[in-house]
């Protein structure tokens, strides 16, 4: 049983390797009458696109996305929804010294055990190229998103040990405005400046470095996500995890608030001129499985990326001691580029909570 | 489209609320002709169920489980395995008080909203009662992974600030079983005398703490896990997160790879007479989504439980401003008792990930 | 991977074996604030009941309902709804000459095969009296229904080769009513009369005999049903062919529609007060997979019982000829009891729909 | 939530409108390691071929198929299968007159009442079009199949009230390889003849007729389907009724069954060299919904096409009576071309079933 849909309400289905023809996305699910903005959705994959700054990989790939089925005159017509996104810099004769040799963290040893056949050109399957599949059509539950009012915002929060200071709530909207005035993709300014140089050297010495991801949804109702098992943060960290380099996911108070009493994390709950609120948020939005109408909050911990410039010890096909020589064009760091994916995966489990919600109460 | 529902394969469906006439659980799925024992069943629950010691809430609750269905002369025939739990000490009238006013940091105000109906009795569905038919199920699951020589061993790691140092992996499973000679079941006696201590304090607080739990698989399997969405990591995250109080997972290196350069984090594979293996393990067993045959390691953090023995202010149904006054009998800590909560949801995972790798290649 | 749940919105498990502790039902996905008035459930659960008349099974079972969870107050509170049946009349020493023996169009044999073990006490699982837990949810459902106004009526419309004759749409609803006026559960009182004299025959020989159930859904608003798989008339004809014993399913003009001209199959729009409706209704209310607004209507066959009080050639364990002696209590002729199941698993169909339509519109 | 998908194991989700830009579909769960022969894709397509004789339509398309992932130096890799099938004959303007107006016994007016929005250009999703996705992702079924030996035959018995006589088992395959030449595909070449004439004649007429086909599955082994609800023949019945104008199906005995004694319905077990077999087959080779190794016998009744060169009263989009005239290139039987589509859901049932067979057993 293969694993290549995700939602049950808005539920997508992704396809297509790295080197292949063509990678892309089905969409089952999207209510009909929305309004399908492709401008948006392309300027979505754009945040994704290689070669966009000297600090990702100079790969270059335009990544046009076409629409083949589920739009008629500019509106979702309740059928599903098709976009594909042509492979244009295949270069698979770059690959050809991979094809028995197992890159040490990457997925080639663990593909060919589980499926005794492998496409060696690239990472095939397991490429990141595949999350442009699943950006597109986050651009699309973001436009259901918008339609509702709610909006999701993240921004590099870590490289290495360069953390971005913790950013006031209220004028988040506004500084998260602003991680799109540099490259590295950070809300702080000076903090990015530190990450852009810091990325920059690791890249001269031919390594990687991992990072972090912090997102904020604004004005999600409260209601969203469903007990025991399907739990709004559940879903959302099964979403951050199913991202490539993704190796943690906290909520709220997160790790930190392990450490805590009680009595310090309690959300006090206000009656406000705008209806129930809470004192703090240590819940990150969510009690229970389900929003409360406060922001939501979380954060993802990337490793840094496996293909370094550096030769490295392994092991081939036949079980054999091997090395393997650093090359290609590869990103230093993931998580400028990672932003816009982080965003997506969101926009996917909120909409899909969205109308999962819409049949649980008799009305 | 409610979601009480876990897994694809090994699929199980939990029921019943906290002051209901019990709770349970159906697995469909389960392999038939597995020998199941039922006093291993019944020895799980014990590890969860209150009342065990000092630092855990003194409430009784003997958690007798019974099999209604799918087992025949001690075997499973292959059809649903269905496991009723009754509950016995309801006391409904120690809840009436909580009818009207949300209790800070509970489900009781988000269940309000998506319901529009709650059974005020107690935390109802959203109390962590439900996990007892979790565990009740994760036994079950464990014995399929033992017929499989898979073995899951968790301990808890820290409470509140007070951590456990890492142990070394060699000696990990002895260590692992010292961790139930203690009441906290952590795997260092020394520290675990500081918990049980610390715990105790904050018991006579009022108050509560987090914490945190480690968990290792040993000897599964090399190829277990589905790309690109039902990763056996993401899996595992989205089985931890749906447990009651956890606010954070991550696996191998987790947030703290994030700070690590590629060169440092990168598993080398080594030929090993063995086979395959990898020098260090930064990947937690887990490459692209996929078991490599390494250990598999990952924590899970609590926050605090939410009940603590304080007035609060807070809110009532009205949307007005009212007074909790804190009565009732909870957990300080709740670690100790969701190590076991821990394995199963885990056990769940790779049950249902070992069953899904069986249709996956040609022959 | 196993097949005991049925439904996506309104979704049903269902466990218990013949001869074992317990048969049920967890209903996952019912709105929360329907009123659950236990005596309809009850009520319904009587009309399937063995021992009912003189031709039916004389096996004594009272079949009596408990609802362990998900109703709080009367009321349906979103969770979990779990449903229990206790199985009282086990008798399992009538059965133990089974053991070895595969009794002719029974599940014997291919349980065998395909468990490799198998609750030689009774069906098992293959028995009929499984599908008293999917009528105790049918009967939730249809609570859900009426809410709706939508209603289900079955009638029995063949026993072998006595046929009951066209039945007029004007007043079938009233005709409807007069089933429960006879044993059999046919409309029309002329040929019930018949029919009960054919089975009481039937009985006396020690045969079985099959025959057919027509199904009406009243009030169905127009826009139900998913393509293109998921559409109306594919997961009735799915729900039905479920249900022991069903060997075809028909819907609107059905097998007889296949003789017919285009020209006259085709249902002309008329525009009417009540709004647009069809002149004629062979699509049986239903075009394109969706409900129409017209009236459903399908019909079901069942193939005579397989156990007959005849001796009858076979094949053992051990794969070789043997002799199966005509014992026990069974029906001669299924469909009187298989009326009120009929209109079960339509019911389910319908709520399971009527949920999932909810998202499909963007307002 | 919508209804694109189809299977669990082996999963298709079809996508694509008539008059767009192209169709096709993704196979999640295709075993790794599998020969992907593209001529026998494409020549599974040429069967369902518009235009491919004189009683179909003669509109063009020549449904050329393209492998955009999934497939390796002619082997399936375990990840999606993606086929994609561009529209050709599009001719928008042809269709430009149903704007507004619902053509009889469509799917036009319920998709306007379900969704509020149409692709009026033609049958947009409810178009029988999508059905060639069915048939590529069937093909490969189809292969996978042919490798564990299972092969499945299906043939025209029926056009209007012309029929095939029952041909005998023992030389049915020879006989079903003689469908193929003659047009309407019916294994019999004298009822062949007449029905080609008479198919002849109402396409003369304008108008279309119904009929129907049989199919039967060889050396299926004992073990395939899932009680109690993905029973084998509830799993194909719901696969049939999905196909567009499918009215009814049955299968074994089928409705006649439902007339006769159990005492001649019983297929009594029979020990032979080749194990154990029943003697009679009214059972169509499945039992309690799992294959018992006999042949699987089928039928599948067709409704006539609803799309004739009359002309018709109907009712426009705002309610008022109007008038449709015949115009356009449509088939006046179905049939012919369907062969191909049944045989093409049947494989998908059986791989699906076949993959999930093989978690159900410890082994």
């Amino acid at each position: 049983m293969a694993g290549n849909s995700f939602g049950k309400a808005f539920k997508i289905t992704t396809f297509g390797e790295s080197h292949g023809i063509a990678i892309g996305v089905i969409i089952d699910g999207c209510p009909a009458g929305l309004d399908i903005d492709l401008d948006f959705i392309q300027g979505e994959l754009d945040k994704r696109r290689p070669g966009q700054s000297k600090i990702t990989t100079q790969r270059k790939e335009s990544d046009t996305v076409q629409i083949l089925s589920g739009i008629f005159e500019g509106k979702s017509t309740g059928t599903p929804i098709s976009l594909l996104i042509p492979n244009e810099d295949q270069r698979s004769k770059d690959y050809s010294h991979n094809q028995d040799v197992y890159r040490p963290s990457h997925a080639d040893y663990t593909y060919d055990v589980k499926y005794g056949i492998r496409d060696h050109r690239g990472g095939g399957r397991s490429s990141a190229r595949e999350t442009a599949a699943r950006v597109a059509a986050g651009a699309i539950a973001k436009l259901l998103l918008q339609n509702h009012g709610i909006g999701i915002f993240a921004h590099v929060t870590a490289v290495g040990q360069i953390n971005a200071p913790n950013l006031s709530t209220d004028n988040l909207t506004e500084l998260l405005a602003l991680r799109e005035d540099n490259i590295v993709r950070c809300a702080d300014p000076a903090v990015a400046n530190q990450m852009i140089d810091f990325i920059d050297l690791i890249r001269k010495d031919g390594d990687t470095v991992g990072g972090k991801i912090s997102c904020l949804v604004k004005n999600c109702p409260a209601g969203l996500g469903e007990p025991v098992f399907d739990k709004l943060h559940a879903d959302l960290g099964k979403a951050m995890l199913s991202i490539n380099a993704v190796h943690g996911f906290e909520y709220g108070s997160g790790f930190a608030g392990s450490e805590m009493r009680g009595s310090a994390h309690n959300d006090v709950f206000i009656a406000t001129e705008f209806g129930t609120k809470t004192q703090t948020n240590f819940s990150g939005g969510i009690q229970g499985g389900i929003s409360n109408g406060m922001d939501i909050t979380f954060s993802v911990a990337f490793k840094p990326v496996a293909t370094i410039m550096h030769n490295q010890q392994t092991v081939n096909a036949a079980g054999e001691s091997a090395e393997i020589k650093g090359k290609g064009r590869h990103d230093p760091c993931v998580v400028p580029r990672a932003v816009v994916i982080v965003e997506a995966m969101a926009a996917l489990v909120l909409a899909d909570q969205l109308l999962r919600n819409k049949s649980v109460k008799l009305s």
